[in-house]
Formats: structure tokens, C-alpha cells, sequence
């Protein structure tokens, strides 16, 4: 019995290394500071008004749905998934309290306490989270700002296989790096996959955010069916990120199995805002091509920006709406913290994400930073001035402190 | 690495009992039987108009809220337990999807795998499928439908103790059971757990559906505070499951600190969700008073059925709206199916939950059933009219099957 601790795992569980600095932007904000937040991936983009007013016409009790979601909703992903040459029917689909659920579902479905899922890193930040909340082991494959965070190697996933490894787990395109992978790239990780008897969870929240006429292909572009899981969500592009609805498809029957007992434990995911979710499908490309094209300029602006920043290690990423960059900085967690609380320009400071939370190898990222171009170009562009002159002042700040 | 299975886990994960037989039902009505639904704990009373009419007034963007949830909706979750003597400030409650996520973060929160936690038996199936997902392990003390389900004695706890036990978890009043446990009790319980450093977990969701003037005590009315969770939820009280909004509060720092890293990793409870609960918090008594008169006189109305079923061993609950009694019949799961597929009068018949899936031990509650009464009293009438048809026609069949 001992002492009235809380769970090793509760305390492993890491908070997330984007909401944790929020204190710091609070306190510059109370002592009337304008703080530019390129640090979370929340959009500044309307949501599409077809999503309120199908939850506004909502008649009836709110009442559990399906655990497994509403049909018509499952139906609306597979037509969705169809027109992407995705085969997946509408039983292939579960309706998850967003994306998060699913990448959790997901990791408990395949793997039990110790085993080990290979995750290229850096990575989307909650997977450490969930599989520490599962006890299950994050093994990383490193990418690399030199080269544009590509998907490292074979020869990487080979070294680092065990008997315990279950998965192969990333997001593509990719958070924190906008990197989108090549289809010789992910035909060779799904061929790994199946023939060491491996599944691929690939995080495709961000599939239809790809820049220059790039599309990004789906892991199930690439056969091996049985393999794959995918997890989606409605979030980011269609600005719903507190609807939490998202989706987990695959065409295992055994996971998809397992995956709605999961669901039934948590009865069923949120009624109205399926509703909702039912009219953001009816949205046609112009929609998409408008969002699209908005987050290329914001990219443009930021690469625009950045690039001049001396010694700054920078790609121009092709998705998503993130940049992820090494900067001339000692620790990016002890500079965004002084962002915060030190430099300001006429009164406006930037705030980023460091990037070391998005590793699980130690010391990996200290000298890297997330930015998420959430704000209209004219914003964006100052925040990122500011940020460069905050680099600037940093680093000889840091020089006379040695002196 | 071997096959491609599923994990242990997931293989272990229980289908709902409650959910899992819902095939049968759509068969049924297939057929063109109207099936009465007293297997699913789903209100069919309105849900209030305060909450359309909040979440209708929405205007902005659907973001993501604080992982906690709206500070606003905190400090209405603060008032309402002020209201009823029971002292969390708004820094206590962490705003969760459901009871179901705040049952999920609590067994997290205080157990590793291997871990075990005491339940009383028949309890929430959900408890057994949240603990697999933890790989924790539920140990029972059992309760009997000959005494009304009143908790066992503390004998039976010390009986069960090892150095594993981290927690005891129940919910007051009882689902499946509608007892609503004494204060004599519920102090002996706590003391216990203080004595023995476990952590007691309180599912507190029915908490304003007691009968004959009786109040439900919440666990935080006797002291020991560091030692206590309680779960909540909106679902039930308000009729909102869709809604998916509950709360898990406590005053230990080190369980909300916990709590709120897993939080971090969902992101956020539903958005526009919250806003209807706001307006659910200003509800009167008067509203409290005329549910709760609705369900009293439904309990009457079963009771007054039910009780003249030859053999079945029945209390009258004093909560929740649940009955849980003992039937004539070898296995209820195997009768719950026969209703659906071999019985019915007038083109009617009746669905119950069978309850052995609310039980750890094997073997028990094959016998008995649960019935959630959830229609009005003319139709709850009847089915349970035709309930009792069932159990009497079953048992002759049963019989000239034996001969």
C-alpha cells in the first residue's frame, strides 16, 4: 500500500510542451503585452458557418450516438476518402473525439505495456503522452532540419527493430515540420512494415494542406491493407479543433474490432457536433483551395522572413501549417520563456514552440523551435520580424552574460 | 515481432454488455416488433431548452478550449457543489468528456499496470473495460440483490487488501443497482481507505436522483480529502449524453496535477458543449424536483410490476433509475436474446441488460438483470408487463425443453 502516490505513469505522462509555457504568455499579456501566438495550432480561420447552422437546426434529445459514430457521418468519411482514392467503406471508419482519440485507440489497439512503436522524430508531441498513458515505449528514427526532416532511412528503422516493436507511427504531413513525404519514401516504410510484420499508424489530420500543386499521398496509397491505420480528423481543416471529431479507418477487421470496444467504453462521441460535421462535408474545393492557398502565402511570408535570420537551418515546407527550424540559440525553451518575459518591440512580443518536446532522444531540439503561421499575413509578418529581432538580441545577451 | 494481432489488451477490452446485444434488437425491429428499450441507461425526457438556446448564441470560431475546460464552466461545477456542501473551488475541477474520460483519468491517475483496484459488484461495466484499457485490475467485494445491494462490510474489503490495492472505486447511487448507500457506510469506507492509504474513487453522476426525500451523501462529506476523486457528469442530470460533458474533482494537488497532463494530451473538451453547460447550471430547483418526480413514479410503477413476478428477488431502489433484481431464469444474457428473437405480445416486447457483465466474478449475475426505466409510465407499464409474460413463458419453455 505505501503512501497515497499518484501512478508512475501519471507522473511519466509529459505535459504538453505547447500548453505549458501558456503561464509566461498570460503574465506578458497581464503586464500589457500584445504576444503574437504562433505557438499552437489553433487557426484564426473562420469556421465554414454550414457547420453552426446544422448543429443550430438540431431537433430532438441530445442523446448518446452509436458508439462507433453516426452512420451517415461514417458514410460522409468513406465518400470523403473515395474522392482521394482511399478505399475505405463507411464500416472502415469509427468516429473518434478527435484525433487525439484515434492516435490513442490506435496505440492500445496494437501494442500492450512495453512494447515499442518506432515514431520519427520530431513528432506530434500527445503521441509521447498517449503511449506513456498506455506504458508503451516510443522508440525514435531521427529526421533532420539539414534536410528538410525527410523520412530517414531504412537502414535507421532496421537498427532500431526489436522483438517488441509493433508499429511504425507519423504524421504526414508532418507536425512540427510540414515535411510531406514522397511516395518512393512510404512505398519503402509500408514494404518494411509488412515484411517484419509491423502496422503503420499514419496521422493524415493535415492531408489536403499541401502547397505548390504537391498532393500528399495516403499510407493507403501504397497496398498492404491490413497494415495500415489511419488517423484523421476534422480540426484543422475545417477550423472545428473543439468539435473533437476525427476518425480512425482501417480495413483490419481484427483492429477495427478492438478499436469499437474502445469506443463503447466511452458510449459514444459528441451528437451535435457530428450534426455539424455531416454539413462540413458538403463543402466543394473552392473551400479547400481558398484555405490552401491563404497558408501558402503565411508560409511564403514566414520563409520570406526567417530565411534572413543569421545562422538559421530552414526548409520551406510543402504542408501543414508549420515550420519547424534550428535557430542560434543554447536552449529554445529558456529563449521562448524570455521572449515572453524580457524582449518586446513597441510593446508586441512572439511567442513559439520549443521543440524539444517533440523528441523522445535527450537534448534533441534545444536549438529548434515550432512555428505555426495561425495569423493573417500583415501579423504574421511582424510576429516574424520580432522573432528575428528577438534571436538577434538573444544571442548577444547571452554573449555579455559570458562575458 | 511474429503475427499481426491485435494487443492483449484490446483481445481483453469487454464489449458493452449493454451495447453488444443491440444486433438482436435491430433484428427484432427489422421484423416490425416494437421494442421497449429498458436496457440503456438514455433518458427519453427532454433535454432543457437553456442548453440549445447557448449553444445556438455561439458566435466566433469552434477553438480549442483550455484542456481543463471554460474557467467559467469550472467555477458553475465550484457553485453547484457549494450548493451541496461540498467544498471544490473551481481549481479542483477539471472538465472531462463524459464521466467516462473522468473514470478513465482517475484509474490512470493512481494505478500502474499490475495495480489493483477494489469495486463493489454489480457496478458500471464501463469500470472493467477502462481498467484493461489500463491493464489494471479490478478485485471485487461483492453485493446481493437478497439485501438490496447494500454495500458489503468492511470485512470483505480487508478480506480482499493486498500491497497492490491503490484505490476503491464505486458508483453512489448505484448503476446497476439504484441503492443509495448510508452515511454509516460511506464513513467506514473512507476511513478504511484513509487507514490503508488507497484512494477512493466516487462516481457521483445520479447524485440528485434520490426517492422518498432521501439525499445521496457525496464521499467528500467525510473528510479525508486527499484521499478522494469524485466523478461526474452532466448526462444523466440534464439529459445531455450526447452532450459528453463531466468533471473529475478532487483536492489532492498531486491527482490534479495528473489529470491535467492527461487533459493536455486530448487537448480539449468539446467547445460548443460547454457553453450549453453553462446555461444548464442556472436550471432551478424546480426543474431538479419535477425529474426527479418523473423518475419516482416510474420506480413505483416498475416495482409495482415487477414484485409480482413469482421468484424474482427485487428491492426498491432509492436512486439512480435503475432496478437490478434476481430472475427465474439460468441465464439471463441467453433470455435477454430469447425476448428479442422468440417473444413478443401484440407485435411488442421487451429488452433488459443482463447482468453479468456488470460483475468481475465468474458466474454471477446470470440470474439477474437490469432495467433502466427510461419511458413513460404507460409504456414502462406495459413492458414491464410484457417482461413478466417473458419471464413466465421462458421458464415453460425452458422446462418442456428439459423433459
Amino acid at each position: 500500500m505505501g503512501d497515497l502516490n499518484v501512478s508512475k505513469r501519471a507522473q511519466s505522462v509529459p505535459a504538453s510542451p505547447i500548453r505549458k509555457l501558456i503561464p509566461y504568455s498570460d503574465e506578458a499579456e497581464n503586464r500589457g503585452i500584445h504576444v503574437y501566438h504562433l505557438n499552437i495550432g489553433q487557426p484564426d480561420l473562420a469556421t465554414p458557418t454550414i457547420y453552426f447552422d446544422r448543429i443550430r437546426s438540431f431537433k430532438g434529445v441530445d442523446a448518446y450516438t452509436n458508439s462507433a459514430g453516426l452512420m451517415e457521418l461514417r458514410e460522409k468519411f468513406s465518400e470523403y476518402y473515395k474522392r482521394w482514392g482511399i478505399p475505405f467503406e463507411k464500416e472502415d471508419v469509427i468516429i473518434t473525439e478527435g484525433g487525439s482519440e484515434a492516435a490513442l485507440f490506435a496505440i492500445a489497439a496494437v501494442a500492450d505495456p512495453g512494447d515499442e512503436i518506432i515514431v520519427v522524430e520530431p513528432f506530434y508531441a500527445n503521441y509521447r503522452a498517449f503511449a506513456t498513458f498506455l506504458n508503451v515505449k516510443l522508440v525514435p528514427v531521427t529526421s533532420r532540419a539539414e534536410n528538410g526532416y525527410a523520412m530517414p532511412p531504412i537502414s535507421d528503422f532496421e537498427k532500431v527493430l526489436t522483438s517488441k516493436t509493433r508499429a511504425i507511427l507519423f504524421p504526414n504531413p508532418g507536425n512540427p515540420t510540414g515535411t510531406v513525404y514522397t511516395s518512393e519514401t512510404l512505398n519503402e516504410i509500408v514494404d518494411f512494415a509488412f515484411n517484419h510484420n509491423l502496422y503503420i499508424i499514419s496521422d493524415e489530420v493535415y492531408r489536403e494542406i499541401t502547397f505548390d500543386g504537391l498532393k500528399a499521398h495516403s499510407i493507403m496509397d501504397f497496398g498492404k491493407q491490413e497494415n495500415l491505420i489511419v488517423i484523421d480528423s476534422l480540426s484543422k481543416r475545417f477550423n472545428v479543433c473543439g468539435a473533437r471529431i476525427g476518425a480512425l479507418a482501417t480495413k483490419n477487421r481484427s483492429v477495427l474490432k478492438s478499436v469499437l470496444k474502445m469506443a463503447m467504453m466511452r458510449l459514444s462521441p459528441n451528437r451535435l457536433s457530428q450534426y455539424g460535421a455531416l454539413g462540413l462535408f458538403e463543402l466543394n474545393d473552392s473551400y479547400y483551395r481558398t484555405m490552401v492557398n491563404e497558408y501558402q502565402k503565411r508560409r511564403d511570408v514566414v520563409y520570406d522572413e526567417l530565411s534572413k535570420v543569421p545562422g538559421i537551418v530552414l526548409s520551406k515546407p510543402q504542408g501543414a501549417f508549420y515550420f519547424a527550424a534550428r535557430i542560434p540559440v543554447d536552449d529554445s525553451e529558456k529563449f521562448v520563456k524570455w521572449m515572453l518575459t524580457d524582449f518586446s518591440v513597441d510593446g508586441k512580443t512572439t511567442m513559439v514552440a520549443p521543440l524539444s518536446g517533440f523528441y523522445v532522444t535527450p537534448k534533441l531540439g534545444k536549438d529548434e523551435i515550432r512555428i505555426a503561421y495561425v495569423l493573417k499575413e500583415k501579423e504574421l509578418r511582424e510576429a516574424c520580424q520580432i522573432l528575428k529581432m528577438g534571436i538577434g538580441a538573444y544571442k548577444s545577451e547571452r554573449k555579455k552574460a559570458k562575458v
